[in-house]
């Protein structure tokens, strides 16, 4: 790894935030935890790498989907502790089907968040659940 | 505090991260904490308020520099454990001067960091250091 990649702001844990903006219409299309192998591998192989802290494992964007994340940049903030990659993005980010996890908005006074855009797959179909 | 707000999946701190997109051009501007109270607080004043988590305090973006943004949209993803929230910047998100952040590039085999863009202001100004 490169001494610019040592040099991040990790937290206790070892991780760093990374949000994934699509190269050609900056969509913004997830948000997720990197520890230094997966940012390692990540810059290696041009696919974006996440730590998942929940299931304490190392994993490929696109693993089980095919909905892999090449590379096209990555940039950090003034105090080094995030990470903007962006990227061009195969399928779509969402593994519950939408192209952005970021599909639900908020409107004020409505019970719940309002879904928006649509569905690019069927989750049922590309997870065989 | 509306429900969909209440149920969003907070860290063991409180804490839920939100990043802060341009409403007219997509580009991302900063990733920082927010906690319950500072949420509310940006819903309810229409102005994006944090936590910041060195300083143990509740803080509301341009307090010191004027540099306000105006909430546009709110938007959660997939895990509700990140929020992506759209805005229109006053003068420029960055401390260090710059309109995003993210002003910082990585390039491969570079010794470090590449800064892109240009700056807006000059911090000793405008926070009389």
């Amino acid at each position: 790894m490169d001494s610019t990649l040592e040099n991040l702001k990790y937290d206790a844990n070892g991780m760093i935030g990374a949000i994934i903006q699509d190269d050609a219409t900056g969509e913004v299309l997830m948000f997720a935890f990197m520890n230094k192998e997966s940012i390692d591998l990540t810059v290696k192989t041009g696919k974006t790498h996440f730590f998942s802290r929940s299931r304490n494992k190392l994993w490929l964007k696109g693993e089980s989907s095919g909905h892999i994340q090449h590379v096209k940049s990555i940039a950090t903030d003034c105090d080094k502790d995030a990470l903007l990659i962006e990227v061009e993005q195969v399928g779509a980010a969402c593994h519950d089907g939408y192209y952005s996890c970021f599909y639900r908005r908020h409107e004020r006074g409505a019970p719940d968040w309002k879904v928006q855009g649509e569905r690019v797959f069927d989750p049922e179909k590309v997870y065989h659940k």
